[in-house]
């Protein structure tokens, strides 16, 4: 019998937790809530017994396991197993593998959310079998996942693939770490957002305005998107505007890396072929060797799977050889 | 007997040759001039010559030769031995291998020059033995050279590792190379000495203006440097200015790869302690994690050398087991 792997997804809302067999497949799945704020315990205690009923419906035992993974939107020191940071889940320095191998005495790796699901991906997603490949999550923030030879890589210390925080632009848009400029305030759902607000006051006759009935909250990168689509010249400038950030975001990842596959996933990857097929188109003007072949650019596959399964194949990545 | 490995050094001025050891110690050296302009044939004529003359020198044959590497200031296809681009030579999809194989009939390894001096730090010098780094090399441009796991890494397409043009401020300075704020166009000497022309017309009083006599093409990096340090306000702030970008390269290197070890090389880095102490005092307050271990920045240590030593050992990355 096939050894099986736990995978946990663990978000701000709800952790995730599914039963992956050695190709990646979910064999059985199922979720608590996260409930942000109360004790470390008290989640760990969800996240451990529904992980063990998961385990059960799945058909397999403990024995069967071979090893648990979690994802976690935050550092962990792969070392001792402790999570250093988990902002949204207010967790500093908590030492997560000790405590949930007290429910399932497993060895337990722990990586970056963004990290697993781009991980997840070139096992059996959209970058199956490629040599390199950068993982991009497009959403409230921006999270990067570099797997390279196979194998996801989160750096010496565990704190690279932070793309989200490259310095994109001197003295350019504070972000929320502290510093200027940094790519997620380019990027992001929160980037294509702003950029829609800061329109309202000067364009009163625009689609956009329309459709958020004027008022600022009310506006998402789905609606800036959407209205793009429909031809509002507000809505298409700022498209167009996000369109040439990302492209000087890959160009960026290419001039460094130059992996076989860049991936787009996250919220505003859902936009598709819109978005997929502007990038592909402008790419070219910005990069340096424009005659050479350079990363294919691709919409995610595993959509929101992609996190359970990458956390579920850690085991499999550390355990083989190098 | 051991084998030796070639490393060809091929810069704008001068090819440097030397044989070297398995520990990339340089048993004997030589140089030819390159005489940039004249027929593909002829430079390799005076090439592989060279190298033969000084084999001999060295007391070893062609029998004990394990291969050969060049180390191009451009981009080579590793499949083919063909270097597609090398602007300062005038070279475009020259049979760099098949037409050096007519002289020295090894295995022949090519690769950017930049990479192949990253490599050689990585096998006899600041950063031996780590498991990662990135190399600046900090001259008229700015070349990068990555080492993953004791590898040199070009990219998958053999186009990575280009981090002088990372673009690093949206509609920033023009670069030469078409784009606007690539990341060369502030972290190299040529930034410096921009800088410091920049400030002539407006600082008549200072210490930099003196020291060019007011003539702005006599400005060079090391003058401004040299200002600084005996306390030239204007070339101070030159100097500080120069110490945020290179603080803002250095973050996304850590930000995306997270290398053990980033290393200064290249004419700039001559600058030494004066440079490096300032970079990492300003460094910590770009980083996204200001708490965590990050990469080390040391200045290389090879210096020239760096160039043969890292092209011979191409041979020995490219054969070893991955």
């Amino acid at each position: 019998m096939n050894m099986v792997y736990i995978g946990i997804d663990v978000g701000g809302t709800s952790i995730k937790i599914g039963v992956v067999d050695e190709k990646g497949c979910i064999l059985a799945q199922d979720a608590t809530d996260t409930k942000v704020g109360r004790p470390f315990a008290d989640i760990i205690h969800d996240m451990g017994t529904c992980a063990l009923k998961v385990l059960a419906q799945s058909g397999y035992t403990l024995a069967d396991v071979h090893s648990v993974g979690v994802g976690v939107p935050g550092i962990a020191n792969q070392d001792t197993g402790n999570v250093l940071f988990c902002t949204n889940l207010h967790w500093q320095n908590v030492p997560l593998r000790a405590a949930l191998q007290k429910y399932l005495a497993k060895p337990v790796w722990i990586d970056n959310d963004a990290t697993v699901a781009g991980y997840a991906e070139s096992i059996c997603g959209v970058s199956e079998g490629t040599h390199s490949s950068v993982f991009m999550t497009l959403g409230t923030g921006v999270g990067g996942g570099i797997v390279i030879n196979g194998k996801p890589w989160s750096g010496f210390h565990g704190v690279g693939s932070e793309i989200g925080h490259i310095p994109m632009d001197i003295d350019g848009v504070p972000c929320t770490c502290g510093n200027r400029g940094c790519l997620e305030r380019y990027c992001s759902a929160t980037a294509i957002i702003r950029m829609g607000r800061e329109s309202l006051p000067t364009h009163p006759e625009s689609g956009l305005y329309a459709a958020c009935g004027g008022d600022a909250s009310a506006i998402n990168a789905k609606m800036v998107f959407d209205c793009a689509k429909n031809g509002d010249a507000v809505s298409l400038e700022i498209f167009h505007r996000y369109v040439k950030y990302m492209c000087l975001a890959i160009d960026t990842i290419i001039c460094f890396l130059d992996p076989e596959i860049i991936i787009l996933g996250g919220g505003v990857s859902k936009a598709g072929s819109f978005l997929l097929d502007a990038i592909r188109a402008e790419l070219p003007r910005y990069l340096l060797l424009k005659e050479l072949p350079y990363a294919r650019i691709e919409i995610a596959r595993l959509g929101a799977d992609a996190g359970i399964i990458g956390a579920a194949m850690l085991g499999r990545a550390n355990t083989e050889e190098a």
